[in-house]
This record gives structure tokens, C-alpha cells and sequence, in this order.
């Protein structure tokens, strides 16, 4: 496994490892500032709608655990490209827990201090 | 523009075009036969169901109108990726046609052959 490919993994490690424990920072900080999310039926979105939709997520209560699988990683130069399987379990107060499942479309970019960071994602999920 | 990106807009205006006239052959033509699609609510598809499903599609007398505009672009090396805005109106036969509006994130490859080619690609309009 080349460096790269190991940074990138790392990359998603901690992002999911950030995610379950609420250090939002640190996710924010996997990311570029001009990363560009996108789900099905709403305008693709960035930092700080991301940054605002994870603080009411947290707000709200909800516990969320989610595992992800990285099915195939592509780099090439500065750029990489990965595809992840997601199982996603979302629990909100007082509630069953709702289960989602699915792939993501990623575009990673090593930045000029050298960090891979997400710069673009298609979430198949919602 | 550079020879590639110019050859990657090509590969779209052509796709648009065939998928229009009803052309399989040809879109099949600008795919990888390792190509995998991703659109939310299924698992991942690859050449042979795209073309089983294009066929179905044709078969069933609709009539499919969709319009692409490239948002952005990134080539680097043998590899390249882009947003696509879709607009797409279906309409089966005797009925309303059904509008739908938005986003892919695609991977192209160039081939040893030096053509561009779909080889991933997201879907988030369905």
C-alpha cells in the first residue's frame, strides 16, 4: 500500500472515529474549504451548512454510529478518488433506531501542506 | 481549454446526444466495461444492467428528454472527474411528463486507446 493510499485511509478512519465521538472540529478539519457535498433531492452544500447540520444532529440528541468500508481507492498525483460502503444508524430520542445503508462517491485532494482532505462527495444514502 | 477537457465535454455532448436518438451502441461506447453506477435506493450496477435497463426503457415507448450542464471539471493524468447538473423529463406514453433536476460526480478514465471514458459515476437524482 502506497503512503498516499495509507494517509486516505487514515483520513476515514478519523473522520468516522471524529464523527462518533462529536469532535466536529476534527472533522471540519478532514475537509477542504471548499469541499462540495451533495444528496439526493437538495443543492449541493459546504463547510459551514455541514458544520451547522452536524451542531443541530448533536442538539437534537441523536445518536448516530456508522461504519464505513472503503470498497476501492484511486490515486493519482494530488487527487484521489475513493467509493465507501456506509451503514448508518441513526437513533433519535425516545425512538427505534433507523438503519440506511449505502455507497459514497468521493474526491479527496492532498493540499500544498501535504494532508489528503475531502473536497467532494456524493452520499447515495439520503 | 486543454485537448482533454475539451475531449471530456465531447464525451458528454456525445452521451447526451445518443442517449436522445435512442442510440444504445454509442452510449455504450463512452462507458468502461467496468463501469459502475450509483444511484440512491439500490446497490451499484455496471454496463450490462445499464444497457438491460436503457433497452426496458426504450421499450416501454418513453420518451426522455435531458439537458447536462458541466458545473466543473479536473483533469489529472489518465484520470479526470466532473459535475454534471442534469435535467431530465420522462414521459411515459398517455401520461404527464415527470421532471427531475440535479447532480452527478463522475469518474473518467482515458483509455489505453486514448479515448475518455465513464467509469464511475454518481447519481443523485433518482
Amino acid at each position: 500500500m502506497s503512503a498516499d493510499e495509507q494517509a486516505i485511509r487514515e483520513v476515514v478512519a478519523t473522520w468516522m472515529a471524529a464523527s462518533r465521538s462529536g469532535d466536529l472540529d476534527a472533522v471540519l478539519g478532514l475537509m477542504s474549504d471548499d469541499v462540495v457535498f451533495m444528496v439526493p433531492g437538495r443543492e449541493p452544500f459546504g463547510k459551514q451548512a455541514f458544520a451547522a447540520q452536524s451542531r443541530a444532529m448533536a442538539q437534537s440528541g441523536a445518536r448516530i454510529e456508522s461504519e464505513a468500508e472503503i470498497v476501492e481507492l484511486q490515486v493519482q498525483g494530488d487527487w484521489a478518488w475513493l467509493r465507501n460502503r456506509l451503514s448508518v444508524s441513526v437513533t433519535l430520542p425516545g425512538q427505534e433506531a433507523m438503519q440506511r445503508a449505502g455507497y459514497t462517491l468521493t474526491i479527496l485532494r492532498k493540499s500544498a501542506q501535504g494532508r489528503w482532505q475531502l473536497v467532494r462527495d456524493a452520499n447515495l444514502l439520503a
